[in-house]
């Protein structure tokens, strides 16, 4: 191996730009130079090996790099990210440069066994590797300093000196999948494989869920369709629809780890080991050891961690659901001294009056929700966690309980201490509709509108009318860097649950909520596609095998719909009518069915194995080659 | 290696016995030599390589073999069978021969690196893995059938030609262990480490679960005796109790999953990888190729089983459920009917009837709970798994749901269905103390007994009136092998679970009933260990890193009792009292307590992590060197 690394060369005619590093346009010149020949310096003396280039733009500004590699370079850092592959013999192993050649479509000189995707992240991942020697501070930048092992990359994104490190687009490839995604009206699956090789797995998989989410809702609507229809009441009917809809929830996120654990396979990432995890760029500690790689890095005490968390961190996310709680309270006292006041004196006035309430409270919710975004953020970077895969998990857990009891408090409010089933469906209605409405607007087509028009303005000043696919490279870049990034698939993810909170808290009372979400999420679907084609920057691919927190997320959800359900059939006019002397019986009965159906969603969830045989057995013979190897040795 | 393997030679001078085959008394000269030649054999030609002599008798019997090995030959043997071993630097690392100098107290002379407990094991499985290579048939049995690659110490077992397999005792270490463990009266903890050297670490984690069991309970049991000696009848106390109760339920158990941890890391076992499991025994099917290996041996669908399960399993044990409650009911007819007798013709005899129901009762029980056993057996194995690890989890399941019915049954029909709390009490009283009593006689002190008559007729019959340390090689041997084999840990597990049962279930009840199990785990102790060293054979150790299904048995009944106590105090006069206008408030109180109280136990499993940090550290450390190392291949 020594010796191919050193046969590498970091000349290489055909030059492909697959990663653009900008930096800020005041960068002093012995910075850039130092950075660049650290990029392009050899692994042996500490470099990254890759190949760099700058982009001159016209104004003359050199601020802009083009980062490549040699094909065999890219190789050895597939090896080096432990990137899992399919063989020749259609099993799926970990790709090593001594055993390229029982890889299914390796060749020497096929240049297309990576995918750009994954080329571009291993990129990424050797940009991020790039670690200081014995600079004790960035040269020009005495206040930014460094020690042995730290990212270069991290330092000088912390300090400013970075200013975004983003993929290239690949026009004709996204052409071809724009067409193939949303270019045409047709029946059929999204081509998930072809979305993976260009977006990768994160990204493939949200819109995986997304599909098959809506696949698993059709069911719930073409039941719920009839009783609009007819205007079904009878309870008999709503209590077969909400068991049904329990059950149906507990199968569907069964099923899904099924089908996602089938695609990760196929993809390679459920088999793909987990790398060690470095400390995010916003960490900061006492220089000390660390225990685990026994590394100088800085470090942070877990106890001082685990107070932070504690005692401000929680209490203060309970102070925000309490005033929250608070806000939503006076909202309803505004709804009824509003209602006082229209009886009172009816005129025109008081009629519009009727809709002040609503429309201040909502507007007081999207800025409390904002707010409350930034302060989480804010909260969840001063708990300094090391690793950024628990600091997401703290943040999504954070903004999750905010988001849950700010979408649905009043409904519950509504529908547990009002008693009213009417207002309930209606609120439900309105809330459904409207979020989806102005999610969709907000998310894709304003975006899409904005950036359309810049574009224009762009190839106006550049005084040339040429579609996309014909544009120069330095135009290409100056365009792609201006476009919004992509800040992966929380918000989306965020969406779902709440509108899969819409369809299964309150089902029994209002079947046509899954109708609402098939509908939406058929659009959704195809804004989404926009939104990641046309609107953002080129996302980096990022390697995962399963949709992480948000099936636990939808897994508490269905738990919850389960409680919701029960006490609102126990509510009903026509369950009531059924015990007619004793409310006891009534709720016990209830209650004896709510813990029935819950014990059955637990066996379910344990009964129902969460990969198909046929991964088990995969994943059981590779173990078993791996210890039989180990035998060998 | 290979040069190694072929310097190691089956004669040793000092040869030592761990293990005795005993075959079949009329077993053919033909296969006697056989199989000891393929025992002897070197590995290259396809045999076990180990020390096998004959013992022979004083009635001249030649049917049992001692069974040992070389130093060198147990060392290659830990090898394989991926033992866990301190190392200088006091990190814990898979045993390899070539980095055997790098573990602590090795040295080539030093024969106790390996405990007497891991050379037994490695000797088991060297046995288990012997493997018939061309031989179509057992030599001397033609109906005995074998195929390349099948086990032949299991097809041996199975044609009942082998009788048993069984380590021996190693007689001064026994006494040792014995003085440190329950010689002497002593405050204090259990030797685990000196029992998991001896008897491996499936049997000291259940004596190590058992005395943090006690110990857990002691808090319960100190809050539990003033409510009986006050006679504290006041709601707010037993709510307060019944709460305590139920959180430290789950903390404890979450606090168990760490300490064990703990445990296992130092022992090794929270290290070692899980081996390839092969059939078990008694597995049976069409011969076929094995997906996973790729090896030829009886392959049973999967679907056929699920079917068996399904569509008989589960039908079966349901009737036997039905079975046992209607039996139950039957049982309270009939007290029933002797109450109302013995108010009629009041006299001696009619009182002495008032105790026969529950006698049949509880014989009628014990029956069942016999046959059902047995069919419980009979219904698993006909189920067909091919591992022995889910044929045990199907099995303890089965088990597992009829003996909880069998003894909480009548307690649940007392407390939920007569609503009678005094006759609850006395139940539960009479039931738990009954229970240990009878337990204890039957586990321990019976079998004591048995064998120590057996033992002495044994002595008489060689007119020997030795201690037992002075035994001959062929008396300990004869003496051990009549004595009776350990069944694994089951039924202890089983008895403890129960008495969790007992305790959580119904604890606002009945305060007083940790006060007993606290009391009843001490003696249990002693007469387990008892049972251990004098009553049963030495079983085979057992790697083990955690107490498995068990684990999930207690963290159920924590979430039963729950429900139960939630129930309980809802009923309570006191609390009745409260809600004097409306049952209806009180109902959905005490529904809403028993949702929170569940809400909590879920956070605090989730948020309390199951490894102590300073265990997450190393296993972190371990898993980043196996990454570096791989890097660096």
């Amino acid at each position: 191996m020594k010796e191919s690394w050193s046969s590498l060369d970091t000349f290489e005619p055909n030059f492909r730009p697959l990663v653009v590093i900008e930096l800020a346009k005041n960068t002093k010149e012995e910075t850039r130079e130092w950075l660049t020949r650290r990029i392009a310096d050899k692994k042996a003396n500490g470099g990254a090996q890759l190949l760099v280039k700058p982009l001159i733009t016209e104004n003359g500004d050199q601020n802009i790099y083009l980062v490549g590699a040699s094909h065999f370079r890219l190789l050895l850092g597939a090896e080096t990210v432990g990137l899992v592959k399919e063989c020749t013999d259609n099993s799926m192993r970990t790709f090593t440069y001594s055993s390229r050649k029982t890889f299914k479509d390796f060749a020497d000189d096929n240049h297309s066994f990576l995918t750009m995707a994954e080329s571009q992240y291993i990129i990424k991942h050797e940009l991020e590797n790039l670690r200081a020697k014995d600079e004790k501070i960035i040269p020009g930048y005495p206040q930014a300093k460094l020690y042995p092992g730290k990212s270069i990359v991290r330092r000088l994104l912390t300090n400013g000196i970075l200013v975004q490190i983003f993929p290239l687009h690949d026009q004709e490839e996204l052409k071809k999948l724009r067409h193939t995604w949303y270019g045409r009206v047709k029946i059929g699956y999204q081509p998930l494989d072809e979305i993976r090789c260009y977006f990768g797995e994160t990204i493939a998989l949200y819109f995986g869920f997304l599909e098959y989410f809506t696949f698993a809702l059709i069911p719930m609507a073409v039941i719920g369709i009839p009783y609009y229809v007819f205007a079904w009441e009878d309870y008999d009917k709503y209590v077969m629809f909400a068991t049904f809809n329990l059950l149906w929830s507990t199968v569907i996120l069964e099923v899904w780890k099924r089908l996602c654990a089938v695609m990760t396979y196929r993809w390679g990432t459920l088999l793909m080991k987990r790398q060690f995890e470095e400390p995010r760029p916003g960490f900061h500690g006492v220089l000390g050891v660390n225990p685990v790689t026994g590394r100088e890095e800085p470090v942070y005490s877990s106890i001082r961690r685990q107070l932070r968390i504690y005692l401000v961190s929680l209490p203060f996310v309970c102070l925000c659901l309490y005033f929250s709680l608070y806000v939503m309270m006076i909202y309803f006292d505004l709804e009824q001294w509003a209602l006082d006041y229209h009886k009172e004196n009816e005129s025109n006035f008081s009629s519009l009056m009727l809709f002040v309430p609503s429309i201040i409270y909502a507007i007081v919710i999207e800025i409390m929700n904002r707010i409350y975004r930034y302060a989480a953020e804010f909260l969840t970077s001063w708990e300094n966690h090391r690793l950024e895969s628990s600091y997401q998990n703290h943040l999504i857990l954070k903004v999750l309980v905010f988001n849950f009891l700010n979408c649905f408090a009043s409904l519950f409010y509504i529908a547990f201490v009002l008693f009213d089933m009417k207002l309930l469906r209606q609120s439900l209605a309105t809330l459904l509709i409207t979020s989806q409405i102005l999610n969709q607007f907000a998310e894709a087509f304003l975006p899409y509108w904005l950036q359309k028009r810049h574009k224009k303005r762009m190839k106006k000043k550049m005084y040339s009318q040429k579609t996309d696919t014909d544009l120069s490279l330095a135009e290409q870049v100056s365009l792609e860097k201006e476009m919004g990034t992509y800040f992966g698939t929380f918000d989306d993810y965020l969406e779902l649950f709440l509108q899969f909170g819409y369809v299964s808290l309150f089902s029994c009372v209002y079947p046509l909520a899954a109708v609402f979400a098939v509908l939406n999420n058929i659009t959704e679907i195809y804004s989404d596609a926009l939104k990641m084609c046309r609107v953002y920057k080129r996302p980096f691919a990022e390697p995962t095998a399963n949709i992480g927190v948000w099936q636990l997320a939808f897994e508490t959800m269905s738990v919850i719909s389960v409680v919701t359900n029960c006490i609102l059939i126990g509510m009903s006019p026509q369950v009531n009518a059924l015990f007619p002397d004793s409310k006891m019986d009534l709720i016990l009965t209830v209650a004896f069915v709510e813990h029935m159906l819950l014990a059955m969603k637990f066996v379910m969830a344990f009964v129902i194995p969460d990969k198909p045989r046929d991964i088990q057995i995969k994943l059981a013979r590779l173990e078993f080659e791996s210890l039989e190897a180990l035998k060998q040795q």
